[in-house]
């Protein structure tokens, strides 16, 4: 049974699908039982079509969305417009869509769910979240009798490369950045990754899939890698942990919190051990305990990949004539206040070397209801730098206790403050 | 929408999920828009319910299937009679089968997947193999599209907890196994766990769902841990290894090849952090490169959720009148004599340590087409042991290595034979 596939967008991961829908037609075919046609192919510059014959390329997208022969549409556009008029106009007229547009999910995932509800098709994104690594399934099938608590890893893989290049050569920011650009794992302009705004994304949609609801992106704290400095790596180092950027989505009785930000992590944990532009996401639950996803997060071929599982199952549906899996649902819950989420810290101050600093810094702390963990001095005099690592505080108290400090005489600065992945390890894992 | 349930099977996970079914209706039915009603549980002993009300136990078998209300079965009796027979008759009579069996669907998967298909109706396995981990929606539907070239694993949680506690703690295999008894991870009679009989059946169904191709139990090459002798996993740790044992579903030119034995994991690989009784599997493809799955393989919660997660699916289909994905497709493929398989060996002799023992030795490898990576001499005299590594050889060119060894004079004993894997890493993973 023919599917006819409308594709938006012939960049990497369009061209390689393209390429591949047409070599493995046959073999599609005879594992699936679904005839996978290639219509066309909308891209920037008919001069440059890639990986594909040249006539089944337009520079029309309204075309590729309304031809009568497409009738399953594929978006790797990417960016919020015009991606979205063209997704809600393929699934207002009954066509399925795929995208692995996380932007666009994240921004409007609820309503474009809605839109396709409405005519009884499905909206696909295997590949906006994780690249090559299945999760939408998992998440919202296999787990789907599980009360997900909490979701995070490692979804950028940009970031994480520059990180690991940090952390294993001692490469300063701007070093890594460079070789990144240079591999093309980061783009000529790298706001989007250095600044944790991807990963917030990826981390909504984890959040939409595991909590059914949808955070906007102004409820959501971002901080990026831009202003980590060397010599936070390098105490990371010393007291065995590494820094990793993750996003984190968790429910708690205050609500759904979603959150992106550089993170202390042990080194015997698994995410620890995830280098270079790899992806890693657990998931956290009462009944399954700790399940750990791990692949790679981008690249032409595993994101292709993802696209044509979505493409495959699409196609199902679409010719069962039954949406089986609706795939999302939205719950009724709170956004939790960032303030009240709970965290262990990384605080490292400059500080003068004098009797009593220490007792004026540990009462500060105190008062502002944060107990210490553990405190290191590095240096003397002047040049004096205490390490503090804290047990769990709220934002709030750490905001206050931070405060505080600035006010102090005796501190300097208070140069970097990072979070801190607990300690508790899943069950089998190091 | 209600969906009647029948469960076959009264034990740790059947109990559980009775309860889940009694106790998370509205949460299920407000997340899934399911009403999933428990009808019946089919229990041994009807004296000792275990989790559940003792109005919905009955001792009779048939009686759950047949009954008008229960429109969906949930087989967790283990074995292959009468839970075959009791699969085969749901089936027949159009009720989708969800079960964690995976003796029943290593042995019978291709008959039941037919009976299925002629009445329309789903059978799910998700929890036969890896427990709580989703790999069979990964496996059949994000990585449709996707030519998998091996899946590889730690499928038993039972062994991984005994070589776990042997490695890090010293434990002989008696004790680790006595150890796991008491805990609940080992059954009094073993031999299904330490003879690879368990992880066989689940590699066995590994290969079907990524390869398409049920291997009979009589070509699944098969060595259990029951025979580990404690001196080579300490020679294991002196090399900068782990034994663990995995199961190995692959596919090349030549066929389908699964296999179960133990195995020199690199300490650095993945698989090495794996500990205790937590499963973890590697799929491996061209497009994807390397994907990671990890999570806990047994228990009654996890294990629960997972036939949940099966339950809510088949249940979703029941309603839509629509079997939606043919999640396993069987391809005509041959199944790789074993003798071709090729592997690195580790190879413990007692020797003579005389001269020209080794160029003996050496010269043997040599004439069986089998090339040395290194080797370790320890002790001197009538003590000396020789420990060889060799780089890849095939089953039949190292099986005649090893005859020939024996004939030589100088070796006393060929003391033990175990696969290493490859060192290739997985990219951006250590």
């Amino acid at each position: 049974m023919k599917v006819g596939i409308g594709i938006l967008g012939g960049g990497i991961v369009g061209g390689t699908l393209a390429r591949r829908l047409l070599a493995d037609r046959a073999t599609i075919a005879q594992k699936t039982g679904l005839d996978l046609e290639l219509v066309k192919v909308a891209v920037r510059d008919l001069d440059r079509p890639r990986n594909f014959p040249v006539e089944y390329a337009t520079n029309n997208l309204e075309e590729v969305v309304d031809d009568p022969g497409v009738s399953l549409v594929v978006e790797l556009m990417g960016g919020l417009e015009p991606a979205g008029s063209l997704v809600l106009r393929a699934l207002q007229a009954g066509k399925p869509v795929v995208t692995a547009n996380k932007e666009l999910v994240a921004a409007k995932g609820p309503a474009l769910f809605a839109a396709a509800a409405s005519t009884g098709v499905s909206l696909l994104f295997e590949a906006a979240v994780g690249g090559g690594i299945p999760l939408i399934r998992p998440l919202t099938e296999s787990l789907a009798g599980e009360k997900i608590s909490r979701v995070l890893g490692i979804v950028n893989g940009t970031t994480n490369y520059i990180l690991t290049a940090m952390d294993e050569e001692g490469t300063s920011f701007e070093d890594a950045l460079k070789a990144a650009q240079a591999l093309g794992y980061a783009e000529a302009d790298p706001t989007a990754d250095v600044s944790g705004a991807d990963a917030a994304a990826k981390a909504v949609i984890l959040a939409g899939l595991a909590f059914g609801v949808w955070v906007g992106s102004d409820r959501v704290h971002r901080e990026g890698i831009d202003r980590l400095d060397t010599s936070d790596l390098a105490f990371a180092r010393q007291l065995g942990y590494v820094v990793k950027l993750l996003g984190v989505a968790d429910s708690g009785p205050s609500g759904v919190s979603v959150r992106v930000h550089p993170t202390f992590v042990p080194r015997s944990h698994p995410l620890a051990s995830i280098r270079g532009a790899t992806n890693a996401v657990f998931v956290e639950g009462p009944a399954v305990g700790q399940l750990l996803f791990s692949g790679p997060g981008a690249g032409g071929e595993p994101t292709a990949t993802a696209v044509l599982g979505d493409v495959i199952d699409a196609s199902r549906e679409l010719l069962a004539g039954a949406q089986v899996a609706p795939r999302i649902l939205l719950a009724d819950r709170e956004v939790a206040d960032f303030g009240g989420v709970s965290s262990r810290w990384y605080i490292r101050l400059e500080v003068d070397d004098s009797p009593g600093v220490l007792a004026a810094i540990a009462g500060v702390f105190g008062e502002s209801g944060v107990s210490l963990g553990s405190v290191w001095q590095e240096g003397r005099g002047d040049q004096a730098t205490l390490i503090l690592i804290t047990h769990d505080a709220t934002e709030d108290a750490h905001q206050q206790a931070v405060k505080r400090l600035q006010a102090l005489a005796v501190v300097k600065q208070v140069a970097t403050t990072i979070r801190v992945l607990g300690t508790d390890q899943p069950p089998g894992l190091r």
